[in-house]
C-alpha cells in the first residue's frame, strides 16, 4: 500500500460507510401504488491503510457517493424484498471499491398499512404501523454472502398465564414467588438464513406470526422458557432459517399496594415501571 | 394566607402536580380480559403562597399522595372512558385540597389490540398499536368542568393527489410549483366537547375515522386546505364537538435528482428528510 | 378575502411556518473564529382564509422560502445576540407577507465551549456544552414587539440542605417527612423583558448564574420555596426582566432499603428513579 | 443438567441480567460531598438449559436480586473508580450463581461538576456535564478478567483546518473536493487495558485530553486520518492501554447556497443537517 514502513501503532479492524439513508420508493405503474420506506446503512471493510496513515484518500469512495448509489440502484433493483435489494447493493460496492474486501448493508423497513375507506384498502393512502422489519446482508470478495432478517419494536403483553417461581434465593433476594403476573416485552429478533434466495417476505410474516402465537399459547414459567418455545416454533416451521435470536426486556408491571388504603387488588391495578428491567437474550439453533 | 405583608416580588400563575403516573388496569372478571394502559398527569392550581413565600407546606398535598390516589381511585372509577376517569380525579382533588381552586388531569392512553390466533382475537394477549389517545379534563371550585380529547402520533402518507402551486413568490423563493407530490404528516389533534357526558369512546373512534378518510378523499392543494376539510368533516358529523385543532408537520419527501446519472425519476425515488419541516396548525370551529 | 360567503364551520386561530431550521454560522474574519449553532422556528399568523377554504395559495409564503430567508438574513443580521436576530426576522416576515398580521420566531442556541490546549482556549475547535439558550421573539403589524428568553436542559442536584416536611396528609398519604434528601431537577426557565433592546448576552449569563447560586445558598423546604427564591434573586438584580417562570421536574432520588440486608444506609445509597415525578411550575413577577 | 435428552432445537449462546440499574451514591463523611451517578447493567452467562427447556428456575438468580446486589455492594465497594466497582460485582456474581460461568458488568457514569459560587466549587451542589464515562468489565470462572473503558456523547467541532479531497470518483460521485470545511462529530471511544489494576480515573482523563487535543492539532484530510492520529496519541502516552476504538459519525455542515440571492458565502452560513451521515470506525492497536 505504502512505501514507508508501517508505524509502531497499527490500524486494526476498521470500516466506514453511510448511515441513515432515508430511501422512499413508490411503485406507481398502476393506480394501486406500493411503497418502500427504508433506512439504509452501508458499511465497507477493506485496505484503507493509506487514508489512515498518510491522509491519502485516492482509494476511498466518498460516503456521499454511497448515498447517491443507494438512490440510483433503488430504481431498478428495489422491486421486492429488502433482502434482495441488500444483496444487490453488496454486489455493487464490492465491485466498485478497489480496495474493498467486504460489505455489509443494514436495512430497516418501516411498515405502512393501507387506510381503509368503507372497508376497502385505499389505492394510495397509508398509515404507519408499529414494528420494524430489518435485513442485514453481508458479502465479501470471495463471493460469500449471508442474509439475516429481523423484527424490532413489537410490544406485546399478556395479562395472565405467566409466573416466576422456584428461583434461586440468596442473601439479597427479596422478590416473592408468583404464579400469575402480567408479562410484557418489546420483541427484538434476528435470524440467519441458510440460503441466500427465498421468499423473504413470506418468511418474515411467518416468523412474526409464530412469535406472536407462541406468546399466547402456554403458561410462561419464565421469559427464558418462552424465548426457547418461540425459537423452536420458528425453526420447526421454516427450514430456511438456521438459527434465531431474541432479546426481551422484561417490562415490569408491579401490583400496586392498595392494601394500605383497605382496597383489594387482585392483580388488577398495576404500575408499569420505567425502572430497571430484566433483560433476557439468546439464540435457538438447529442441532449441529 | 399569611400575616406578613407580601413581598415586592409576587407569585404569579403557578401550579404543581405529578407527571408520568403509569397506571395499568386489567379487568379480569371474565376470561376475556380488558386493559387500560395510561400515563396520567395531575396538575393543581390554588393558593400556594405560604409554601412559596415562607416554606410552609401545611396546605400542600404531596405529589406522592397524588400518585397513590390515581391508583386507588382507578379501582372503582376507571371502568369506561378515560374522560370519565379524568372527571372523577378532578372532583376528588378539588375536594381534598384545602386551597386548591382548579385541577387539570391529562391522560394519554396507549392502545393495545388483541393478538389474533387462527383469526380469533385472544382473550388475554395484546400487541401495542401506534397512535395515542388523549384526554384533558379540567374543573374548578365553582363546579365548572371541561373535557377535551385528542389524537397523537398517527403517521399518514399519500403518494399522489397532493400538490403545492401558485403560492406567493419573493426574492428568496426557489421552490418550483408541483401538482403531484408525496404528502406525509404525523397527526396531532385536539377537540373540545360542548358537553361533559357523552359516549366518548365512540366519538374518539369517529374523529379518527373522519380524519383518515378525509385525508384520502380529495386532491390536496395545501396542508391548510386539507386541515380545514378534516375539521369540517368532524364538526358536520359530531354535534358534541365544539371545535377541533390539528397540528401537521409537513414531513418532506423530496424527489432525488437521478438525472445526474441519466436515470429517469418520475416521483418514484424520494428522500424522506429529517430536515426543516413546514408546520401547519389551526382550529376549525362552529360559526358563533 | 373571498366573495363566497363563509361556510358554516369557520377557521379559528391558526398559524403556519418552518421548524427545525438548523442554522450554523462561523465568524471567520480573524483567526479566532466565533460560532452560532441555532435551531430556528418561524411562525406566521394572518389572513389565510383563502388557502383554507378555497385552496388558493396566492397569499401564502412557502415555508421553503422561510428557510431560505433565515439563512440569507443570517449573513448580515446575525452578529450578536439571538434576540436581535429574532427581531430582524420578525421585521422581515411582517413586511413580506401580504396578509401576515403577526410573527413569532423561536430560537434555540446550542452552546459550544472552546477546547483548551495547554490551558489556552483554541482558536477554532469547540466542544458542545449541556444546557440550551432560548429566545422567543414576537411582533405584529401595529409595531408591537416582545422579547422572551429562556434556559433549558440544565440538570442540577444537591446532596443535602433540602427536605420535605409538614405537608398536608390525607387517607392516601404514605410518604414520611424528611429534613435531609437529595434534590435534583432539570431547569427550564423563561422570562419576559420589559425592553426590546438590552445586552441580552450579559442578561442571559446573569440569570443562569443567579439561578445556580440560589440553588446552593439555602435550606430548601420545598421546590416551591426554592422556585420563588430564584425568581426573586433574578428580579432583584435585573430590572430589564418583568417576570420569570420556572418549571421543575422533581427527579426523585429514593433511599434504597438496605436494612433488609443489615446494611446501614444514611442517605448514602439511592435509587435515581425514572418513575412518576413531581412537577412544580410558576411565575415570579414584579408587584404591579 | 437434565435427564431428558436434549431436543432437536438447541439453545445457543445466551445470557440474562438486569439493565438500567440507576445507582446514586453520596460520600458524605466530610462536608465536601462526592457523588457517583451510575447506570449499571449486569449480564450473566452459564448453564441455563433447564430454565429454557423445562421451565425449571431453580438455578436462576432473579434479576431483582441482581438489582438489590448492586445497591448493597455499592456501600463498601464503590469507593473509587467504576472499573474497580465493576470488578467487585463480577467477582460476586461468579461466586453466587451456581451455574454462572461468565459475567459482564457495563457501567455508564454520568458526570457532575460542582457549581461555582464566587469562584469556589460548592461543597454539595452540582450541575450535570455532557459526555459519559463508560466501563465494561468482564470475568469468567477460570479467573480471567478484562477491563475496557469508554467515552460517549462528546460532541466536537472545528470550523476550519479540515478538508476532503482526492477521493475516488465513479459514476455516482457528485461531491466536489474541498480543502476547508467544518468538521463535526460525536465521539464514541472504547479501549482495552492490558492490566486489571491501574489508576483508571487518571487514565480516563488522559484519554479524553489526548483525544480533544489531537482533534485540534492538525489539518484533517479525512476523518480516517484524524482517527488514527488520536489512537496513536493515546497509545504513545498510556502503556496500560492495548488498543483503542473510535466511532465517528460525520455530522455534515453544508455550505448553504446563497449565490442564488447574490449573497456571498465563504464558508460562513451553513446548514447543520440531520440527514444521512458518514460513519467511520476503527481500532488502533499496538503492533503485535
Amino acid at each position: 500500500m505504502s512505501e514507508t514502513p508501517p508505524p509502531d501503532f497499527v490500524l486494526g479492524q476498521n470500516n466506514y460507510g453511510k448511515s441513515e439513508v432515508r430511501l422512499f420508493k413508490v411503485k406507481r405503474d398502476t393506480a394501486f401504488h406500493e411503497v418502500w420506506d427504508l433506512n439504509v446503512r452501508v458499511v465497507l471493510e477493506g485496505d484503507f491503510d493509506a487514508a489512515h496513515y498518510h491522509g491519502d484518500n485516492s482509494k476511498l469512495l466518498a460516503t456521499d457517493t454511497m448515498r447517491n448509489t443507494v438512490y440510483a440502484l433503488a430504481k431498478d433493483r428495489l422491486t421486492g424484498s429488502i433482502e434482495r435489494f441488500g444483496l444487490a447493493l453488496v454486489d455493487h460496492f464490492l465491485e466498485v471499491g478497489p480496495t474493498v474486501t467486504a460489505c455489509r448493508v443494514e436495512i430497516t423497513q418501516y411498515r405502512w398499512r393501507r387506510i381503509e375507506v368503507d372497508g376497502q384498502p385505499h389505492a394510495h393512502s397509508f398509515v404507519r404501523e408499529r414494528g420494524e422489519r430489518r435485513a442485514n446482508v453481508w458479502g465479501d470478495e470471495t463471493g460469500a454472502r449471508g442474509v439475516e432478517a429481523g423484527i424490532d419494536d413489537v410490544y406485546v403483553l399478556k395479562t395472565t398465564d405467566s409466573g416466576w417461581e422456584g428461583f434461586q434465593r440468596d442473601r439479597f433476594t427479596t422478590l416473592p414467588d408468583t404464579d400469575d403476573r402480567v408479562l410484557a416485552t418489546i420483541v427484538t429478533a434476528k435470524w440467519e438464513y441458510n440460503v441466500i434466495d427465498a421468499d423473504f417476505d413470506r418468511l418474515w410474516d411467518g416468523v412474526m406470526e409464530r412469535t406472536l402465537e407462541t406468546f399466547t399459547d402456554h403458561y410462561s414459567p419464565s421469559v427464558q422458557n418462552t424465548l426457547y418455545r418461540m425459537g423452536k416454533a420458528v425453526l420447526e416451521e421454516f427450514l430456511e432459517i438456521q438459527r434465531i435470536w431474541y432479546s426481551f426486556p422484561n417490562v415490569h408491571h408491579i401490583v400496586y399496594d392498595l392494601g394500605r388504603f383497605d382496597i383489594e387488588n387482585e392483580n388488577e391495578i398495576l404500575h408499569a415501571t420505567h425502572d430497571p428491567y430484566g433483560q433476557i437474550e439468546g439464540w435457538v439453533e438447529r442441532r449441529p
